[in-house]
């Protein structure tokens, strides 16, 4: 599989710095504002970016790990959680649908037969991977078909116009496997990598560290970040991976989310680095682990309200903070446009 | 005066507590997202809480003091700004349109007549205050009168059904009177309370800090915060103290902007600190001093994008999260409705 993406450079660089120094403001007053409507005119190389239909996806899939007993919910709490997203109940629902955002709905391997809904996409590979600390989570096959399942939603939305996407997640013993993989790609140890997730106690998360230094044992010769987020990952981070690579080739905005969708980047960024010229960090999520990821990958995110629902919800609550940064590049007066005395 | 606020308390505390936790997510997952939604909850008494006519008042005031070379930018840019105000051109214009929030603007006591203009509210008290280092910024008749004439705005939004209101300034120098108001009323050191406000280098800093050290040596004997409020404060100042007073007087949700807004928030809470029960603090500012001011009030923000623009930006950027926490509490399913199993 083949992912080129270009290493971000805008011959406008210097143009879109001055017209963010030459606005009515203090200089550098918007603070992370200014860098990230410098990054997106940069990404989309002019002067007035636009931000046009923006999409988060939200990708659920089935955990074999949860044999293990991490999660202190059931794993019939994905299906119905996918559920309640096509009936609209779910906070990325409500939080997409005030920011005007785009959702859609995948099924990547979830264990259970949804009937056809309009809104539910069927990228079903399997009913949930296998156990990893037993075997490989997914074959290479697979894996790789995931991978070409997110670069194929992202081409459909490529047509549509669409130059901002996110990602969520949804997966019962999901927090497990990007923690597994946190540690397979950054060197980081399981008691580092393990959180409390949806709402494990000490004792939950010291149990959840110990199945993860099993898989690891178990997988330790891979060296491949493909072969990695086969056995390690879940198919909803192999989707979204798949998608976050398309998007960067298409010089998409990638907007990042908490911990499970920075575990699908890293996976991404280890197949190739300059995906992370195309990132844009919403949140710092609360779940242990997630700020070892930002740490690693030198990223600063918008939002830090100690949230951890996954789902996309982080991107989709900070998104109207993407929109100011457009909105003062594209909207505010220069000091000269509106007569006012520069220092 | 008399500025009549109750502490907050709400029977239903307990139901909105059970409402939040029962939402289709994992527990507290939706962090301070929910401790927003709880405490709009208590403040309109209610399990479904509406943000209604949301406020932005920005009011521009001048400063004796800049006669002491405290900062880069001539007085006259505080005239212009308000020009900038009125053509839509200002960083406040864009995000207050962007969120659809309603932008009042108050000529307090800014150094130049304007032509009379429909969207300007001219409570004037005089041209500028005096310089704070030779005597009181203003007699404690004027400061009465901006306190009056902030209570009077609020008391027209609320005639229109007002229940969310934030502030915004303008004033050449005003970070330099809401640094001496920091230190007066909370016994801090200059050198910890000067900051770059618009600009300024090391050794401007350190100049600002001596200038507010004077004024402090002059005005020390004064105990009583209204008294503290008008000899080192500003118009804009004092009318957003009277409006605040007001506004938690009528149960709205006060949103608390940057450094000179929460200045004016300190001389509110020594007047009466039950005040602090009905505010949300937007962001922290990237001005030295603000968290001083945070720390002292225990207030934790939404934003921290290292913001130093003023104008109530902060306010106005942070709107749409304090959106999102009403939104999940009215819209969002319970695990019951959704017929997904709780752990």
């Amino acid at each position: 599989m083949e992912f080129n993406i270009q290493a971000l450079k805008s011959e406008l660089s210097e143009k879109i710095t001055h017209k963010i120094n030459t606005k009515t403001k203090p200089l550098g007053s918007l603070g992370k504002l200014e860098s990230i409507a410098l990054k997106i005119s940069e990404i989309q190389n002019t002067l007035t970016p636009k931000l046009i239909n923006p999409t988060i996806i939200v990708c659920a899939g089935d955990h074999g790990v949860t044999e293990e007993g991490i999660s202190p919910f059931p794993q019939e709490v994905t299906f119905q959680m996918v559920m309640n997203y096509l009936s609209g109940g779910a906070a990325i629902n409500v939080f997409t649908k005030q920011n005007n955002i785009d959702l859609l709905l995948v099924d990547t391997g979830v264990n259970f037969d949804f009937e056809s809904h309009p809104h539910l996409i069927d990228k079903k590979i399997a009913y949930g991977t296998k156990n990893f600390t037993k075997g490989p989570a997914m074959t290479q096959k697979q894996c790789d078909k995931a991978l070409n399942n997110g670069a194929g939603l992202v081409d459909e939305l490529q047509k549509k116009g669409t130059n901002i996407i996110g990602f969520g997640e949804m997966g019962i013993g999901n927090t497990t496997a990007a923690a597994a993989l946190l540690c397979a790609y950054t060197g980081c140890t399981p008691n580092k990598a393990a959180g409390a997730g949806t709402g494990l106690d000490e004792k939950g998360i010291a149990h959840k560290a110990s199945v993860i230094e099993i898989a690891l044992q178990l997988h330790k010769e891979l060296k491949d970040p493909m072969h990695i987020l086969a056995a390690l990952g879940g198919f909803e981070m192999a989707t979204i991976t798949g998608a976050m690579l398309q998007a960067a080739k298409y010089k998409m905005t990638i907007m990042i989310d908490g911990f499970i969708v920075t575990s699908a980047l890293l996976a991404a960024y280890k197949i190739n680095n300059n995906i992370l010229d195309y990132c844009i960090f919403s949140h710092k999520s609360h779940e242990n682990g997630h700020d070892l990821m930002l740490n690693y990958l030198q990223a600063e995110p918008i939002l830090d309200l100690d949230m951890r629902l996954g789902e996309g919800t982080g991107s989709a609550v900070a998104y109207p903070i993407i929109e100011s940064a457009i909105q003062f590049l594209n909207r505010m007066s220069s000091f000269e446009d509106a007569g006012v005395s520069n220092r």
